[in-house]
């Protein structure tokens, strides 16, 4: 015997309760691209009370679709031990190419990243931070439908120690806290420098070292990194991103 | 040193190889959602040579949402070893319910049919089938950022012994053939019966029952399965669904 | 001292409690127009648990907008004392023909309502209905935001003894009945017959008389009244509307 | 008997009769959010003959959608008093915090203020200012549906001592006044400051700092005032807004 | 000295007394094209109290575009007189063949209709008609921007003896009565035949034929006659046009 | 007999011709607004071989829809004549203020430049203007479907010794010449000003003073004069438009 | 020495004397794909006066986005001497299917057949078809942008002895033909019978036998040939369209 | 026996085989206008590896529209030749000035460029270059519907020595080079100067001058050309695009 009304119960309860319980965490994070995930598995993983808001349906980020489609990525010598990590099966290319499948490194991250105990609240967007004397103190959520739904709507707060943006080459939060600060971002000009034009070898060295701090208590991982502080634009490799989401969260637990 | 020439290369060839493999297969499905993917996987593991075709970005289909965005799904008792077979965690909410986050299943399935051998196409849909003498022979497929765009361009045809329809409610694929074929379907009108209302008991038993072949070589499952053969619309739970798609999967291995 | 995190804590806590408890009812209204805010506020004041989702951001309907945006309605001798009990001022313009602010009007309607225990859900859309054995049993619901934003996303499922379709000229929720059920509403056709050309007098008489069951355990009243069973178009006058609102709310009362 | 005709002259008589009053007044409020309608209710009620533009269908701003779409809003003690005022019944949550639903909070304020005698006009938008030497002096007012529609279609001007711009965050007389007057606007830079991210506890008490006069005969209310002067954004509270109101009421007073 | 009150004042008072004045009348035409407006300048000019609603900003409806917006119009021998009424100034292209200026013809249509009395409401459509005992009696009329901005507002009934659709090919008056009225209109099939393709010779000839009652008072003239009864599609021609006007005025003042 | 052919050739060779005759005039005129329709029927009266190109598809710009769509237009003592010059009726609403049909304004002002010899090509767009040696020679245009069709396609070079933007608020040809030029405008800061906020008072008397050359042979006239200039916004009133055309052609008269 | 308005005179009066030149023809071709071309260049190599209208702003319809967005195109063994009679360049791929680049089959076609002595109109569409006692007697044409850009706008009329639809898969004269005739095509039910799923083999040889008189005077070819008689969907192959048009043409010239 | 395989797998096989082909290259141009397809003709005749990626799903750019809709393009006595070494036939309008048809001017451009030998992929665009120390080393790709279909995928990289910007009036190469190398582009100012309005004459002898290097190993030839060094606009007049083509391809065979 199958009751509607106990589904219900039973999604909007277990929903909710965790919902209630995340105003309050160690580390958000928004964006579910590679290197939100990654860093939000390995802060989980070391038991970190971390949430990650995802603006879209599904995790993943741009990646599923590969390279103009062809759902492939390639990951370098360097990151290849993560691919293992995280169960993801590839083959040699070249001498240091790994090539896998642009669908399965999705699903493997996300489920890795779940199992570790990442709380993902996808169809969520952070739409501005909270701050107590110039530092962040968490973020501004609201449902994403309400804007896609052109809804005025108010959002609701949610505090954390330390804010992640890795939404990738929009670095949306860091655009607000730009604006927001009056250009008081910890780059060189105080403002977002954009990203470059398309050198992956350097591109894949400068992502790493703009993993950091861009405002107190703000951190900026992945292609947001590079977006922020003026690195190259990354070339359709994802070794990178997937080392800059582990040195985050490496950078973060010492932090906390 | 890493060189943005060798990754477009591996890219590009290894997507190239795939697709030209494909063009011939045993059986092509329509649609990444639950009910796709579970028939995939059991299809793949068997031997099969298997394709499926997704239209969006990302495998799941609505599952990811959850009920009204609140990202869990419940299984009912029949189907929870399923959930065990593709690494879903759940608990039960109230006996014979069990709850599951919507994001964690969506992966989990993704990647067990992946590495059983299903190959996935995402980006991809299926626009019109092959026939000969009133009888499916494969699948006529284009990019879907093609009629999302507006353009007019000419897809390819695949072939294939047995095309399923996992495209959920809009069973795009059945559609197309009941236009096609003049409503010939093997259903008792000749047409599409259109979904009923919810009633979620009725629903779960119909939807193993209407999980069958829909015209000449051409199959339904899950959401399909209903909206082709007029069930009841199923609740916000997913045991039917998972399990249609294994059922589907057992029929087809007797048919080649 | 202010603290953002209890307010979103209140704030959570506070509606789910309320939408937990209204996963079984005894009434669930669809459409906060005229009639639907009339007919739940009868309904509540007699203790009767009733819920109304209202698909837009605000009550009112199209009310607020008066005629041709001049924000007034009419309201004819047989309705003016319910005027009155909602606290709705008026003045006579003609014999018979009192004359109110349309804002106010729709105020004082949703407060009296939510005052009486109407559980009033705003931004949610009534999507289908449960049936049982050709029966309503409750509806089907989801975010309005959802389908403004083009997601596709599961619906969850609200029990209760009684549907009220009070969404006016649309008759979303009839016509949805009608197409589930294959034309067997309880019209002369078994289909909606379609509101006929203004003719204010007529339309009066006939709302009242149209306020009636439509399917077993589907009611309909107001404009959608009409609208269903082939009444005329009731001209820029509000009587009839809260009429059959106060009437369908007397007839559901003998039912339960 | 009922008659189109009187009911339609009714409402066009009436209504206009009412506009054509009301091209000259003591203080134009553009916006129908809580703020707006505070202000407009104590004016009202001490004699000064008010209007108030509402660009949209319905009162109430964004207040109806709560926090994120849960219907309800939180109250800190300073305000308590005001629900009150306003007959909007709420309960403590925390010491200190009262929650109240979002939708009676909207009809109250809209009923209150429109009995104290404030005029509103709803589906009408402020698209300029009158001004004289360098003094606002008036409203330049359109049936908002013009822009909607992409007409083009000139406005009509309606005087007054005072214009308070109590639009929200886009604060969008201010900003015409702005471009206008070539950024003379008595904030400290001449131009507006812009809204900073949220600090509920801060931006509560600057709400009221901020709620002055931003340009001679301009005043700025609620969430504009922070907008405007450059306090932090308002968490999801509204003690702040009502209380502005209030204040802005007693400040033209004074003035006029 | 110039007072932007005095401005609004008189554009306000001016125009709803009109707009009052109308609420009851002879004839209300829809459409002001050619045949509306011709129709209009002929009864106006006779002392019949005649509204003309247009749903567009101006008159004058496709023929200001000519042909392929080569802004030229030609009039056969029968209608070469109708111009010489008008003041448009032509020149004869070949025997029988007078070509005109389309902005010219619209302009004097317009301007001459108005002097001889007509009151055109331009903006503002008729999505109704009001109906006594199957019989057309007056118009429900609303603001064009309503629709065009999507909103929902109720429209205003406008009373008078006659109804003249003169909306061109959509003929969208008599699609209104044909489904309001369950398809009994005095066709032969009693729906809308629909136009059939170009022959001007006929067309002509037809246009004046159809030029009649097309459901209890309820008439059709112009392109629209050819449209519900199914004459051919006239020629870039307008004598039929002008013609059909003049017949129907004269028909119409029979008939009251 | 009428013979669709000789109809086509008609308008085909009557426009064309026209238009190959136009490729060379004394003055194109950008905008067929009040002020531009007065300027082109003074030019053209006087013999001056003068084109106006309209972007729309009829004459009249926004003066049609009157004040917030109530069809009237008011015109002060100074103006009045102008109304008597061009055959429109007026009635003294005020003593200095007359009132008149914005229809009958907008008809009689085309018709009567028509008249004057004024060559009008509606639904053509001035996108650039031809230059030597920093000084306007002529108009480069096109056909405004094609951008609003959002095709790319070259446009076509007139020549003329002057060239008249009367596009109004937005004065689209100044904007051009502006941007091309570098901000070499002939205001004091050599860009466009932008218009001030509504003074009725001064903006009529600015308007005239405004009236004259922006850059050497371009010429800006009606509204268009004071958005260049930076003068304040007109009120709902109509004189100073006329009187800006005319003064424009008595001074562009002086110059050729 | 480089004069403008030499330019838009040459272009202006050689487009127009063709225009004009136009108006009366032997065969009017709608679409501008494949087979349209064929059939213009073999007619017009004849000495027919033969019109080509084409919608879009360049010829070749969707053959020059190849299969899948991959630019190549297939012939098979009885096209193969097409190809070298056009031009384009091939290779064998397997034994009977050659292999071209679709983009210079699209030049090449193009070019030849203007070359031949086909006129192209590109940019416009045919809306309607001229008739006489039930048969296509030419075409009603207009600018395609006029549609883009929700003009309304009357079209021109160009008569022919015969009429082509070579629209390929939407068939749209015939559709035009379809409505207007009510039904009265020379295809077994009278109505267009809708291309049915792919298959190659067979279509190939259906398109041949379906390029015949679909309505006295009115002829099909290519894709539009099979959606009309009911063929298969031609598989990503263009042999039989470039048959179709060379069938087409010679059954034409049998006919005039 | 027509097999649908084989056509998919050629078309599959023959495309890919050439893209992976393409990844390292001589010469990589952006848009198929005329400069673009003329540069790419001198080339590639000359044995250079040329590549011509397109948006747009045909070659021509907007020169298939001629001026104003009428397909005709005209050319000065210094390019004349040209036109015959592309078998472009024309006639003399006027001493000195060629007219030719739009449309066969680009068949001929692109069936020429494709016979020598230049490898043309439409319906992708070029969205970033590569860069090694401030100098371009190729372009970053993607398929133009990914961006139209507003999908986020990855683009991939395709080295060469050259790329050229032949995008036309946007200029989009140099766009994103300004703007990710922080305006140090080889102007005057270091920015994209913009095109000044037009005159013809000199604007035909400046794009000559201005086809040149605009950044290290970056070009831009015709339209670009002034859009991006400040020259005038072009007349409707192909001769300076053609020779810039042409020139550019000189410069750049001196440079490799």
């Amino acid at each position: 015997m199958i009751e509607e009304t106990i589904i219900s119960k039973a999604i909007i309860e277990s929903y909710l309760k965790d919902l209630l319980n995340s105003v309050e965490s160690d580390v958000i994070i928004g964006g579910a691209g590679p290197s939100g995930l990654c860093a939000g598995y390995y802060l989980a993983k070391k038991g970190y009370k971390t949430l990650l808001f995802e603006r879209g349906l599904k995790p993943g980020g741009g990646m599923s679709g590969g390279g103009m489609m062809f759902n492939r990525i390639v990951v370098q010598d360097e990151a290849r031990s993560m691919l293992d990590e995280f169960d993801i099966r590839c083959h040699e290319y070249k001498p240091g190419y790994y090539i896998a499948n642009s669908l399965e490194a999705t699903a493997c991250l996300t489920d890795k990243a779940l199992k570790a105990g990442l709380k993902i609240f996808n169809l969520v967007s952070v739409e501005d931070v909270i701050v107590r004397e110039n530092s962040v103190n968490g973020a501004v959520i609201n449902w994403s439908s309400v804007k896609m739904a052109k809804l005025h709507i108010d959002p609701l707060a949610f505090k954390s120690k330390i804010v992640i943006d890795a939404t990738g080459h929009p670095c949306e939060i860091t655009h607000i806290v730009e604006t927001k600060s009056g250009g008081k971002l910890l780059t060189s000009s105080g403002k977002i420098e954009g990203e470059k034009s398309m050198w992956a070898e350097v591109a894949e060295r400068l992502t790493l070292e703009n993993t950091k701090e861009v405002y107190p208590n703000l951190y900026v991982c992945g292609m947001a990194a590079n977006a922020v502080f003026g690195g190259p634009r990354m070339g359709p490799i994802f070794g990178g991103m997937l080392l800059s989401g582990k040195k985050l969260a490496e950078i973060v637990m010492k932090k906390i």
